[in-house]
């Protein structure tokens, strides 16, 4: 059936009953965090005892963010919440309650409205996200934008705390967590017709399509001191140069050392490296701080955490790769410019 | 200068700019709730005292919700922001932060996103609403779509206390605030060559561009003892039959006493009812309670209220319209579905 068919009271009817599922989300939030109103009144209603929050909004546009084809929208929807999940996790707090704005066309299949919300809803049900309404528009474009909520982290003294942008200083170790470009090569698989060993294929089409933002690392880091993040959503090269730009200086980033999983490396032998310099949509989390709490960091985890470089004085702001002899790399496009048009999603060969 | 010139992160800058004057807004906000980061972050965040939250979207989509000619984009920018605010007006809280999520083509005009957000900065200082963050994004068609927040109010006891469209109740009065009908007629102006007086112009235009949510009466309403309430936006018809469903209950409404301003019955005098029991976008506060309460909430405020009908038992949860003997009378359409298309923008006129 059509969503013209169904009309847009029926389908929020249909949306509210997919909807109802939601109890593990709201036991993850628990007695910390109450939906009191949701889904079908002019605004939701929570009560919350956290005294500082967290709000980010992410939009997919078809055929910008993501092809058309190949892509399930139950995988586009679990994308859609992931990407705003990491953006909380980049300021160490915890998701709590989202709004789902979806701009469809009148002959968009309702199924497939539900199929985006049940990619959504399991995002919920592994974060403890509620989705506590949204809006739906007519749009001769598929457009999936979501405004997500969080709760702060505070200190022991109960003021708020949040892993920042600007927070960068001169000496600091750059880590990352994870391994980088999996999501890039992910697509390219999901593009070309290219060969790949079958085990590597489902890893990096997972990167691509079901990231999993490592929220209660945020968490942890602010716990051991670290206070600049942010997510490797633009790609490496881009968000890292985000935190030169707001923190006033510039980077240094070893190439060699930046960490890239087998399957990467062994399908795409040739670009793994300028996939994990420049790919985005990997989800995980860039952060800077002083050598000694880094190395605490790196201890504490289950998830890998990579020191890849250092943070330098810099009046450009720049991040600048350098190969095992200290001689600086070049790569002919890295990072996402929404109006200037793609460019890590074709991330090319690096080069000297 | 277009966007495509300046770049995602070129843009992101002016509007940083642009949003340093929110000197206004957060002076309202006051104390009880502080900004600690805005733009340019991976989330807004902001400390608070409240107990209890409220959360809203909205779009405006180009060439459905407006045309593109006739509009300046300050105003669109007002508009869309003032019809989030509706929505917690609707709730009886107080608007707080806004994240805004523009989806433009990339040959936009960089002056003409600059004056959409002189639009919103300006629905900002009169009702303290902080821009706290957002999200740019490439497409064909122009989609500005906000999020916002808002602290809900509390009872004498510190209990989070909402106006609810499930709280109307067998023999509640209907009142409305303000006149109804007037930005239905102000569209009329600017799509069609129609003459009317220069003050009906300005006064029926403002009404279709600039939108006043009452705030204000919606929290009164809540503290004077109404529980039930909606906002106007996709028309009477169309929003009372929204309390209806929720309520379970149907409602009857006096066509004559639905209140009109004189400039719209003069600008058009054979629609003007159709207008005002069919046109959405006014952001007037419908809401509902028992007759003493109504009465107190009448005599409190400057706002004109007028109670134009009474909620009854009815399994089908009509709205049913009546003339001055008790007769049924019958729009031939009346409010918005955004799925099958115009029809309250088209309303025809009343007949039996």
């Amino acid at each position: 059936m059509k969503v013209s068919e169904l009309g847009e009271f029926g389908l929020i009817e249909r949306i509210r009953e997919e909807l109802g599922s939601q109890d593990r989300a709201r036991s993850i939030l628990g007695p910390r965090s109450k939906l009191l109103i949701g889904i079908g009144d002019d605004a939701a209603l929570w009560q919350s005892t956290a005294a500082a929050y967290l709000a980010t909004t992410d939009t997919l546009v078809a055929g910008v963010h993501f092809p058309r084809e190949n892509v399930s929208w139950t995988d586009l929807g679990w994308k859609a919440l992931a990407a705003n999940v990491s953006d909380i996790a980049a300021m160490g707090g915890t998701p709590e309650y989202a709004l789902i704005t979806l701009a469809l066309p009148d002959d968009f299949e309702v199924d497939d409205v539900l199929a985006l919300y049940q990619g959504m809803i399991a995002v919920g049900r592994e974060y403890g996200v509620v989705i506590a309404g949204g809006d739906l528009v007519c749009s001769s474009e598929v457009t999936i934008n979501v405004a997500l909520t969080g709760r702060a982290s505070e200190s022991q003294r109960g003021e708020p705390l949040a892993l920042r942008r600007d927070a960068a200083r001169v000496g600091d170790l750059i880590a990352v967590s994870g391994s980088l470009g999996n999501a890039a090569g992910g697509l390219r698989l999901l593009l070309e017709d290219k060969p790949a060993s079958p085990e590597a294929t489902t890893f990096l089409r997972r990167a691509q399509l079901r990231p999993h933002p490592p929220v209660e690392l945020g968490q942890a880091l602010l716990r051991t001191g670290i206070r600049c993040a942010i997510d490797i959503s633009d790609g490496l090269a881009q968000d890292l140069r985000h935190v030169c730009v707001a923190s006033g200086l510039g980077a240094t980033v070893r190439l060699a050392d930046i960490p890239i999983s087998d399957h990467l490396s062994r399908t795409f032998p040739e670009d793994a490296v300028a996939m994990a310099a420049g790919g985005g949509e990997d989800y995980e989390l860039l952060f800077t701080g002083p050598a000694g709490v880094v190395d605490r960091v790196r201890g504490r985890f289950a998830i890998p955490i990579t020191p890849i470089g250092s943070i330098v004085e810099d009046a450009e702001h720049a991040v600048r790769f350098v190969d095992e002899n200290g001689q600086e790399v070049s790569f002919p496009s890295a990072g996402w410019d929404h109006f200037r048009g793609r460019a890590s999603r074709q991330a090319g060969r690096a080069r000297r």
